[in-house]
This record gives C-alpha cells, structure tokens and sequence, in this order.
C-alpha cells in the first residue's frame, strides 16, 4: 500500500472512521468475516458505496465469503494514521476546553492532550488533570515539546482566527475547529469544524415539522 | 410558507444551519442583501446548490440585487423551527454532559438546557449550574415538566440505547447522540450523532498524507 499515492475521495475519508468504528466491535465479538451488504447496513449506507470505498485501500473482499476483518482493520488503521499516536494541543480552557481535556474517548482513540494553552493570562498555571494551562505565546516551543500534531480551537469565536494563524506560525498542520467561524489557513493546513449546535437546528427543523408547533415568534431578531 | 408540505432534502436541510449563520454576521453587519455567489463563497458550496437549497423555501432572490438577508433569516429560523426555544434534556452527567450542560452556545441558540439526568444514584441531586442532577427513572416526569423536546445522550457507548429507549417512552422524539453507538429508535424519532474521535481520524489521515510519517504500528490490536 502506497502512501499519497492514490487520490481518496474526501467522502469516502469521512467514512472510513464509521467502518473503522464497526470493524472494532467485530474484532472484539471475533468475528472473523463480513460482507460488503452486512457491513453496509451496519454503516448505514449500500453495499455498492461500501464495495467502492474499500477499493479505494486497495480491498475486494473475496466473492462468498466478505472482508476478512482483521486484515480490513489493519488497513483501514493504516491508512488512517491511527498505528501511532498523535498528540493534541486544546487553545481556549473554556466550559468546551475543560471537557474535551477530559474527554476520554480523544486518548483512548489515539490522541492524547499533550497540551492546554490559553490567552488569557489568569487561567495560566491553572491545573486540568494531568496538565498545566500554559500561555498561547508559548505555542511554538510546546509545539516543539510535544510534537503536538493537532491543534484543537475551543475558543469564542472572536479569538478563533488570531488561534488559528498561532497555531500554523507554530508548524502545526490539522486543526479541529469549535469556534463558530470560518478560518482562513494556508492551503497545507487541514481544517475540520464542528459545531454542536448545528445539529441541535437539525433536529429542530424535523421536530418543527412533526410537531407542526406554530408558537409567536418570540426569539426573532435575537442573534444566535 | 407551508409547515410539513414539502420535501427539503437532508442534505439542504443539514446546509440550513450554516446559511442562517452566515446571515446573522450579515445582519449584525447591517448588510441588506447578498447574491448567490457570495453566499455561496461564504458557505464554502457552489452559487448553483445555494439557489436551489433557498427554493426549498421558497426564496428566488432578486435578479441583479440577490436575496433580501433580513427576510431570508427569518425564513429560515422559520423553516428550522428557532422562533422558539426548544428545552433540552442531557442524559449522562460525565465529563461531557458536564461540558455540554455549561456548553453556553445551546442556550445563545434556543436550546436551553431544562434537565440533567443520569442513571448513577451517587450523581443523582449533583448541583450543575442551576440545575440539579435527577434519576433516569423521572424522565417521564421530567418531560411533562420541562416541555424537552430533544434529548441528549452523553453517556458511554454500553448505556446508549437503555437511555434512547427511556426517552422515546417518555416521549422525546429528537436525540442528539454522542454515545459512540449506534441506535435503533422508532420511524418517528430523529437522531442526530456526533462523534468527536472521527474529526480527530479524518484530520489524522491528511496529516499522515503530508507527513509521510510511518512510525511503528505500536497501536494496532488496541481497540479505541
């Protein structure tokens, strides 16, 4: 398998982690094969989307029998960077900040915090768990430190651009976003976003519509 | 605008939440209209998606001058039902029902959050804020009580269908899932599921593109 060899359609990165997700659970039950249609299901998309994915790793699966779940696994892992960990940096020790300090499932998964940085200088030298909150402008020399790969921005939306350019002055090329804006980065920066109210609005709108709920229009006009 | 006639495609509606972003920094910036093309730029999509995902509201534009952003807002907090406040109930007081019940962006957004339920009797009269932790067995109660029309699950994997199971019989028909599960629920109920870990993958797969970094597999056969 080559590596930034072959072109993998941005769709089909995005679901490599939810075959991945499901290969785990399979490998723990020891189940040793699954089809494309099995896998599919379990994936929620179809078989033919599956079938097309896999290929993309350079996986056919064999006619009657499926994938073989360990081998998908260790592809899947590779491809994926996830044999090795990589180490996180949190900017913005907020509510948001502190919880995905603590959050489990980052290390668990292969990326531990290795840092928490924030600009505001009276939450410096405050204690989270195993680390100390250190100054932004310490960036590059903890970036050096740690060798910190991913930077997560939790900061307001305000502070997330001026974080995002620290972050790329300190070398570091991945970000995961949960400042409700949009960056600017160069185009050897990766960005991911997130943002845990969209989904709230999309559940809204469904509910909206099963509820047909008409109340007056009482938050119009409110920024939100 | 009619409520429930037509049929909006998941993927405009997915696209909704960011529209209306975009136009309240519009609005807040005084800006009175803005053309496909710059919408489009804004939202990262092409003018062509733009124009059709505004038809699903019924919003054309205007040749030469674009869409009215003021009456497009409201449109759209219409059709993604946030012209009222949808209460919310966070089930699992861990580390990230912790963050997400001081998460303020839910509440800035008309979700406030109304209850906080976990099944550990030692979490149970835990004061969060303002509110205080109560048992997963008062959830119909607390329903009834508090009107939440979305439920939040945040708690581990194991739990996750128990506690959609006792919301759907308590009559939330809208979930937000974090439990990094997968859910079978009734027709009529929506989940939505975040899963932090797979931003995290995606992000590690282009960092391991651009790096070529092949360290040693000393993760693999560890399950995450």
């Amino acid at each position: 398998m080559e590596q930034g060899g072959r072109r993998i359609p941005e769709a089909t990165v995005a679901r490599l982690p939810v075959y991945l997700r499901i290969l785990y659970d399979l490998a723990e039950q020891r189940v040793p094969t699954i089809s494309s249609e099995r896998l599919a299901e379990l994936a929620g998309v179809n078989a033919a989307k599956v079938r097309k994915d896999l290929s993309h790793l350079g996986s056919y699966g064999t006619r009657g029998v499926g994938y073989d779940v360990e081998y998908l696994l260790f592809e899947m892992s590779r491809e994926l960077g996830l044999t090795h960990d990589w180490p996180v940096v949190i900017v913005g020790v907020g509510n948001l900040g502190h919880a995905l300090a603590n959050y489990r499932g980052f290390s668990d998964r292969g990326f531990p915090v290795a840092a928490l940085v924030d600009a505001d200088r009276s939450k410096v030298g405050e204690q989270v768990g195993a680390l100390t909150v250190r100054h932004l402008e310490d960036l590059p020399a903890i970036v050096a430190e740690t060798g910190a790969a991913i930077g997560i921005i939790a900061t307001p939306a305000a502070a997330g651009q001026e974080v995002a350019d620290a972050l790329v002055a300190a070398g570091v090329r991945s970000i995961l976003n949960f400042a409700p804006t949009v960056l600017t980065v160069p185009d050897d920066v990766s960005v991911r976003k997130v943002d845990l109210a969209v989904e709230l609005q999309i559940l809204s709108f469904y509910q909206q519509r099963r509820t047909g709920a008409r109340r007056p229009p009482d938050r119009l006009g409110t920024t939100r």
